[in-house]
């Protein structure tokens, strides 16, 4: 927790309030709009290169020091820049994937090294009296400040500041000043752009014509057969009689300056990076095509590129914006969380949003279910056209998972549980292949996509065969009993901690959804249904088999169960399990953890949250509270659905601490694998947890309903949201919620069950009813030992 | 299947009648003692190969050609030397095995080169105007008869003679012979031990004494640190002019003999090898220790070591011998089978039987529960002091076993799946840990062990130990639920089209049994249970536990089923399944085979025949005539099961062709995997198919039963049978079955329910009650089309 201090001004992230007010993780104290880094800590750089990425969705470079070292580990990535490698298996069966696909770091473009009178800035050296980097994200850049003496005791002022242009993919520009401090000092400057380790082959020079600062660089990568290239120009300010100069070396294409700076005189330089790849053999092009981006960006030059960013992200914030009060971390922590989902899929890009985003290589950079289950629902509100292109890319991928469902013997397409491009790329199918939610989750995020924005030319364009080719899938996996009850055997749900299960109830509801999907959509679309060779027969089938779904319950209370056999396991030796045994997967094996009944994440809650008609509140109740009782949360996809779920059935101050975990999980390193790269669903399910838990919204079926209620502690929350081209605001404070219309047309609604509309200057104000005493009255459900919410460290 | 001919001489296996009756799949027609190749066939050398392999169950000699070409897969194996391999997952996770053991070839005893008048003998050279090679059945010894003209035209007569020492542990002799042709003719023979490409560093030399005719030669291992060596001594017999000589090149130590031979003129070479393994830093010792092997092997000389193979499978023949009245081609094909198994465990050895024997490096050389479960059951009744050796390795491996059990958090001891020394090999856990089975397996070997034999000297040393370290593992991989009834869940039974079931009756009932003869021997054996820990409290946890067995049934008939959910998945399209789909892992994803009611190998059904007394008669029959519709054999170790199951429920008919698919596995090479080394679990399942299938055998809880009948087309079957130190002999002929005591003390036995007793001289006949009209007239069960039993090619 943050030290006592005065609020800062929520205008200025540089507010020299609390720029020494250090927080106890190494971030100062919370900012409304920016984060900010107290006194650098060695050990926790690579941490902080995640919190301070910046990307566009097709570009991510990793918040490092410019000067190279110290390290943790740092990378610039672009989307669809991947390697090829081997996957091997003790023993191999059919349908194994043999290769595998990973993200690669690309060439580095914020290399600026700094000499003082011959001295390298070292912050482990001389003495480093100020340090501070601020995270802005209203204006999206970068930005550092240090004052340095050296070890021979001279002096300098240095800046920095970059930005990953939200509009301009496969830009980079960086401003980077010196300025000497109280004396005189000879300064060298010297900014490249940096071959990558992982890459191959590289080819570097100063490009042609006296007037420029800069050059090129051209890698390309082996198995997978991409060229990868750079060019870099740069813009001085410096003295009169500096010497600029560029040149190539192997690794590396670098711009010198040189010059004696005056006391207090100032040394500016603006480098601008275009990036990108291209196959092989369209390497030509790519250096036409980083050209011409490139002189663009110059053009516009810095300023106009921090304007351009800044218009950006404030149309972004006028329709995304959360406000919390009460709680200056979570409001911080919220809007940290907005402004990575929005990075990570700003820039529409054929390649999906992996996991971590562009933000570090962990999980090698795939994209997995939690895309569409937990990232898409936000998009669709906050930023629907990143939504439609996260879905484009699923539909650019349908040749290849219709190939993949034939040769698993399945109708339809099979979407693989983790890829770049299309390819699976897992190798542990019980928790791969055999998660066959997958597809229903897709089919899931296409139909809310449709639904919150109404795009039939995306539904005809792509959902509707995304929809249909993955509920096709379903007549094969399934199975229907001699009472015609429909059945999904052998399959694996969300929770990692069980698998190959018959009737998880998630899968089972998702599947019904699915299959109901597809027959809505081919009557709403019959041009695609006829081109998909959709015919009454299946129509038939699928709505028989969707009316016969079986959900599962224990057999001693009638309650959902996340399984056919899930209530009956037996439960997890809790009591005789150490706190440092947790991720259990690290200290039992597969074998013990999937007999008993232990939950990693929101299986069956996740079901409540997704298909809230298809339980009674009761359900929810008592299915939530017995899920509470062995969920261990050793997966981040967990807190944001337990909030959010937890809200619904009366259970606020729990809902508040998931709310945190879910928030925090970066800001706070709460899995301790924020060096690896940022947690994005976990990010987007802070928006859910605040909008979908504490504001009730709910957007299935084609409606958008709220349910809000605040739990303790907090005063008051504001979010926006959009549906159908229209923009709206939700006010909630203490026993009233306000809705009001930003732009667009009129919109239907319902608060907590009651049906109005709002349109343009006709704001309405509801009554938030008060709990039920008896559901206040109902004591917390208590979690495995040592496994409660995660509180902030 | 043969042509027509004469019948040969029984007690010639070189008789000339069929040397050139060739056998359909290049195997010269059945010989009741011996097993004739036809003319050589380039394309089933290595099938070949495996057949003729000698073995004493610590050398293992694969059956190549002495002059090296052509080659199938040459090897000589020694028991337990292996190598390391590093095993690598795509997606590592606790508790997997991070090496693997796997039998290497070692030197090659058996090469000798014959140049003939300088060109080099080469079948596939000149002109091979016959050539034959015979395993002879009972003198246990590999002859090969050539004649061949060079490509200049020198005639010669080839012979050569090798023999495994079936009670010298790393002996290998061999005889080879050369005899010019109708004119005389310059030859060179060179004998010699090769280095084996898969170890290191050879270092060879010829020795000291110029009375020697051989040398030494010495590699090791890289992983595992072991010496390998090999010495050798040559007895020549040529013409007084020969020329006679010793050299060591770096991979091999060479015995060179050059002599004219007249016409009719004979050179013979005698050569005895030593083979060993030490552990790297006792490779002195091992020096010392095949010198004096060798010593011993050279003194007894050829027709010494000749003379105590035959005496050896003499007495082994006169306890085990199995004949077959009516079916020739069963006949060999069950002396054949019985050979092997005794061949793979003659000479107890401290490694295990592997799942090939030493006939081929199919499954790395592993030991996999199939020994238990099909190969000690025979060998109890046959070679019993083979099956203690057998029970002593596993009991060696127990403190791994422990240590693996407290890594899986398991308690007792958990067995490797997959080993050599002990340590778990597989690499796919839900079908290696998760087949929980094999302790019970171990346990029940065990137990019918003692049973069998009455070892309680045995049973102190290990089997007590082997049986209570098993049962405790159950404890906690079970579950009680609210009704007592006692469950194993996600565990994997025998079949391997399923795994990661919930209460596998194979396993349920073996579990049980594993309990209950834990509470037994410690009753039996105090001494050790105290040294165990055992308490009352334990025990009755046991008797508990095991009281409450669940055996799940199918919910619409009330039979037995395989599992908690077998019957109510989804049926596999058979019919939708070509020919050439299988084995269908081969085609299919487990995912798909896991999800369906399919069944690579007996699993139900093996329970029905290992735990009779668990079901009713019906209850077999039913749930057999069931499994048979969805069983397809993708494994070795179902048809001798099927076999002795449809036999005891009275398909005698579907029971004689499962017979002949277990008993010609092999020999017809009816998995096409023959090359790799040859079926031993299911060679042992030929013995049970006859003697348990047709003879009804059962040998549970300590009392020997018989229920023979014999199916039609057979007139008569006998066999012998060890128990607690006795020997009977059973034959049974049309209505009748003769009961006769060949050595040892009274022996009580049951005959179709009816109980006896036989003593010396006092022989029993009595009647075979022909088949209940109703049993006779059900219809034989189908199978899934194209899976039927397999008839001999």
């Amino acid at each position: 927790m943050p030290s006592a201090r005065t609020r800062p001004d929520p205008h200025d992230p540089h507010d020299p309030h609390d720029s020494h007010d250090s927080h106890g993780r190494g971030l100062a104290a919370p900012h409304a709009w920016a984060v900010r880094e107290g006194p650098l800590d060695p050990e926790r750089l690579a941490q902080v290169e995640s919190l301070f990425t910046l990307s566009n969705g097709r570009c991510g470079v990793r918040g490092s020091l410019e000067e190279g070292d110290p390290h943790g580990t740092p990378g610039t990535y672009l989307s669809g820049a991947f390697e090829l490698w081997p996957l091997t298996y003790p023993e191999y069966s059919y349908g194994y994937p043999t290769v595998q696909e990973r993200l690669v770091p690309v060439l580095d473009p914020t290399r600026v090294e700094l000499l003082v009178a011959g001295e390298p800035l070292d912050v482990r050296t001389g003495e480093l009296t100020e340090h501070e980097r601020v995270l802005d994200l209203r204006s999206g850049t970068l930005h550092r400040h240090l004052r340095w003496t050296s070890p021979a005791g001279h002096r300098v002022v240095v800046g920095s500041q970059r930005l990953v242009p939200l509009e301009r993919p496969g830009l980079v520009a960086l401003e980077y000043t010196v300025r000497a401090d109280g004396a005189p000092v000879d300064v060298e400057v010297r900014s490249a752009v940096l071959a990558s380790e992982h890459l191959h082959e590289a080819v570097a020079d100063t490009g042609s014509g006296a007037e420029h600062h800069g050059g090129r660089l051209r890698q390309r990568t082996d198995g997978s057969g991409l060229a990868v290239a750079a060019h870099v120009e740069h813009d001085v300010l410096a003295p009169a009689t500096a010497d600029v100069r560029s040149h190539a070396l192997p690794d590396r294409v670098v711009t010198t300056v040189r010059t004696r700076l005056e006391a207090g005189e100032l040394l500016r330089l603006r480098k601008v990076v275009s990036l990108g790849w291209a196959p092989q053999f369209e390497r030509d092009d790519l250096g036409t095509r980083l050209a011409g981006l490139l002189a663009d960006g110059v053009r516009t030059g810095w300023e106009g590129l921090v304007r351009e960013q800044r218009a950006v992200l404030d149309d972004f914030w006028a329709h995304a914006d959360v406000e919390v009060d009460g709680d200056d971390d979570l409001q911080q922590a919220a809007r940290f969380a907005l402004f990575h989902v929005f990075q990570a899929a700003a820039q529409g890009t054929d390649r999906g949003i992996p996991a971590k985003g562009l933000t570090g290589t962990g999980y090698d950079g795939h994209t997995f279910w939690d895309t569409e289950v937990f990232v898409l629902p936000v998009l669709n509100h906050v930023w629907p056209q990143a939504a439609a292109e996260a879905l484009r890319w699923r539909h650019h991928m349908l040749p290849a998972a219709r190939e993949r469902a034939r040769e698993l013997g399945l109708a339809g397409a099979s979407f693989p549980w983790r890829t770049i491009t299309g390819r699976e790329s897992s190798g542990y199918w019980p928790a791969g292949t055999a998660a066959v939610h997958l597809g229903a989750d897709v089919a899931d995020a296409a139909v809310r996509h449709l639904h919150a924005t109404g795009d039939e030319e995306l539904a005809r364009e792509a959902l509707v065969d995304l929809v249909v080719e993955t509920a096709r899938t379903w007549v094969v996996l399934g199975r229907e009993d001699s009472d015609g009850r429909f059945h999904v055997d052998g399959v694996t749900g969300p929770d990692e901690y069980s698998a190959l299960v018959d009737d998880n109830a998630y899968t089972n509801l998702m599947a019904q959804a699915n299959l109901r999907s597809a027959v809505e959509l081919t009557k709403r679309f019959p041009a695609q249904a006829e081109a998909l060779g959709v015919d009454d027969a299946e129509l038939a089938e699928f709505t028989r088999l969707a009316d016969a779904v079986h959900l599962p319950r224990d057999p001693a209370t009638g309650v959902p169960a996340q399984d056919g056999g899930a209530r009956q396991r037996k439960r997890w030796d809790f009591a005789g399990t150490r706190p440092d045994q947790y991720p259990l997967a690290d200290s039992f094996p597969y074998f013990s953890l999937y007999r008993r009944q232990v939950v990693k994440q929101a299986d069956l809650v996740l079901a409540l949250y997704l298909r809230p008609e298809a339980f009674t509140w009761e359900e929810k109740r008592d299915a939530f509270e017995h899920a509470e009782g062995v969920t261990v949360r050793d997966s981040s996809l967990s807190a944001a659905v337990q909030a959010v779920v937890a809200a619904e059935v009366g259970h606020l101050g729990l809902a508040a601490e998931y709310v945190h975990e879910a928030a925090f999980v970066d800001l706070h390193d709460l899995r301790g694998k924020t060096a690896d790269g940022l947690h994005i669903a976990s990010l987007a399910g802070a928006w859910l947890a605040l909008v979908a838990g504490y504001g009730g919204m709910r957007d299935g079926g084609g409606e958008l309903s709220f349910a809000p209620r605040l739990p303790d502690g907090l005063s008051g929350l504001r979010f926006r949201t959009r549906h159908r081209g229209s923009c709206l605001e939700v006010r909630v404070h203490g026993d009233r919620a306000d809705y009001r219309l930003l732009d667009g047309g009129p919109v239907h609604l319902r608060h907590h069950g009651r049906e109005f509309t709002i349109a343009r200057d006709e704001p309405v104000t509801l009554p938030v009813p008060s709990l039920d005493p008896e559901v206040v009255a109902r004591p917390r459900p208590e979690q495995p030992a040592h496994r409660g919410p995660r509180r902030r460290r």
